[in-house]
């Protein structure tokens, strides 16, 4: 039998601004990372979306950025691994805080952006990301792209770790994503990016846009929450991936 | 037998900008209010206040404040309850996160300026804060003014509530601290204000300065940590109730 | 001979949050409030709405606002005159840099939400806020509350005040707008609203809610530009005031 | 005859925080570059330094930064040109702002920390800031590292741009200064760190750390304000400097 997660980043609206479609998109997704202030998100709105998730039996992960609100923590900081603990057990904190008092429990934890993409490729930043976890509680899940340094240094320390995966992201021979900036980076078809979620989830492998197979593992697929057409396309993968015979589940279901 | 605590804020250093003299002051106090980033302090603070705490067996609480760091949280503002709510939950659990991933336990939480101040007079915003304390936690204390309505709102919600006395400020015949902008507000003397301390905690009355004593519960006493004479201080009074056989003790451990 | 000018705040956005439709009501109105980044908006905005605005020959305009942009700059903050001076000072600065990048200049200042609000009834804020605008550029127009006293505290000092009404606000028989948490605060209809805005320009008096006529001077309406329906109502008022034979200009062209 | 100016970071309080012994300092420096609330001070502290500086007739620069008060703009961020482009002028239009209400003139602009040392090695990001400054006027001065790109884009686009040096930092034989982590990095010896300022201005070159001088040109030499031998440092090397026969003078009075 193949499981699979479906994780969606939300709770990022900020005081007046609204962002996303949170209470649709969580009615098709089994996992939610909620943002936790630095680079989106605000405590009301962390409030809300924990539980909105709660009522919706979604699986809450906290989803701690870089403090560039202006920036929605996009953008690459050059800081040291002892700032990624400190920012990323602050976040965690304060997400609790909302999901204690909402009697809710913590299912994981996502670094967003910049924090996640710099973490992938950094083992001492990854490492710090981990610890922070695990001392806040070892039974969190860590997600991580899948096959980078997050996953590792999340195995190494203990923690159930989750090999991520994007669906409208094309892949490079060495498992990594093409960078957004590259020609061919996203697929805009839907089928195409289904079919290549499919493929990974069954076959444990993804064909590059070199052409060659690469061996990946498909725990969780990231879909995003903005857009026109999010809404639409979260319902189309969620109906394809069961017709393929995937069972959809929250992460904490099925993760060893 | 007479027992008092006696609470600092600290932690109020950030990023370069350092403030306090924590290390130090920790000797001599047994509850710290560590601020948690919205009025002051930062992660990396946080970390380090906990820690030494933790080293020096002082109670831990969180000291939630107004999000307004260029003002350190001094200035009212007109937030409604759920606000209120909203952003003490966010950051006690912030802190909660560097608590727990050092091993301690969360003591006491402590509104910071003016939230502590609002909230004394206001029973809406009072209730608030401690249906948030609660919810986090029903274990922890809450420190309000002596007599005030956020130690009313605690106690109605079925949080320990630890009242509140100030030993340099002056109180008014209805039992609320003269206003710092008025003349006499504060108590420059140190004996003066240290006797009026003892007679606090020993006869639970304080002299007004319109001349009438004022019933005065007196269980745990501020101290501030800034300022050139703030160490001195707090080893004077520390030896000044001990002398006048108080025993100060850590408010967890003799408040009912 | 009737003149009005019709304003509208702008600038808005923030990073990754996007408010507002201003491209296509810059084409409607006048005088463009450009937010300056300490209630709402940033360097990016600011720099896209004057150029916007250049484009549209709007006459541009500073709208300091407190510094909460967790809060919209919409809840009352207790600052001093001199912080509200020195906040004033700083926002005008920074929207001088792009207009003076762009080869435009500034024609106006407009407070924003909470600083408007409490400026109307304060004659000290209102004073440090207007000696701010002359002492930066005494040629810059200072719009505030019809009848406030931050058009008394600019006509005092020798600025150009503006006095400014609301087409969707009712009237109280003192003159001030009746406040938002109040049954009847807002004029629902459009036609409703635009009577009122027509009257108050051509014979100088607004009904208040109480029934009495109120004497109001009308030299800038204020318009919304958020809401699913700002741009079909800026289009109707436009259209309705130009029927009435009123010569809807820049407040430059006809302000004494 | 042999010039050179004498340059110093200010005005980098915010809110309770204190740094730096501004008014000390300023009776020796004859540039101010004051810090413009992205990375430090805010509008209160703007408006005490300009007036400071006014006083004691020091040169007025802004101090422009990367949005990151928690890291002092010390940590490099990923930045486009363009939003390098924007930050520069809304920190030099706020720094305006102060300038102008206090009857002052703005002299020069130099980037702060991670901003200065990310532009030294990048020509599209200094192309960026140098037609920032030039746009807002193209009488100021830039501020660069001596040799570097930011002076580079300055005199291209047409601006006077002085080449700054350091006299407490050793440099490399291709003219950059040696990294701060590494050893070496700093001089700690103050007639040293004097004797190669002197070298540096009247000779026109540098002993690099490998051995072999390097070309380089001394317009300004940056003092540092903060730390407890700063005062003492600045009278030191104003009187070695003036002993050498060199005239210490603003930037203004000299720069071709």
């Amino acid at each position: 039998m193949h499981f699979v997660d479906i994780n969606c980043d939300m709770g990022e609206s900020f005081g007046a601004y609204q962002l996303g479609r949170d209470e649709e998109i969580l009615d098709f997704v089994t996992s939610a990372n909620i943002a936790c202030g630095f680079h989106a998100g605000d405590a009301a709105t962390m409030r809300k979306t924990v539980t909105l998730a709660l009522e919706k039996k979604v699986g809450i992960g906290a989803h701690p950025g870089l403090q560039d609100l202006a920036g929605f923590g996009r953008r690459n900081m050059q800081i040291s691994a002892q700032e990624a603990y400190d920012l990323v057990i602050y976040q965690i904190g304060a997400l609790y805080g909302f999901v204690k008092s909402e009697g809710g429990k913590l299912q994981h934890v996502k670094p967003h952006g910049a924090l996640y993409n710099m973490a992938a490729k950094s083992a001492p930043l990854s490492e710090a990301i981990a610890e922070a976890i695990y001392k806040v509680d070892p039974e969190l899940i860590l997600f991580g792209l899948a096959g980078g340094e997050l996953v590792k240094a999340g195995k190494k320390i203990g923690l159930r770790s989750a090999n991520e995966v994007f669906a409208d992201r094309t892949y490079q021979k060495n498992g990594s994503l093409t960078p957004r900036q590259e020609v061919d980076a996203l697929i805009i078809n839907n089928e195409t990016a289904v079919s290549q979620v499919i493929t990974m989830v069954k076959e444990g492998k993804v064909t590059s846009l070199q052409g060659a197979d690469v061996l990946i593992q498909a725990d969780t697929v990231c879909i995003h929450g903005d857009g026109e057409h999010a809404l639409d396309f979260v319902k189309y993968i969620s109906s394809a991936l069961k017709d393929a015979d995937i069972t959809i589940a929250k992460i904490n279901e099925f993760l060893d």
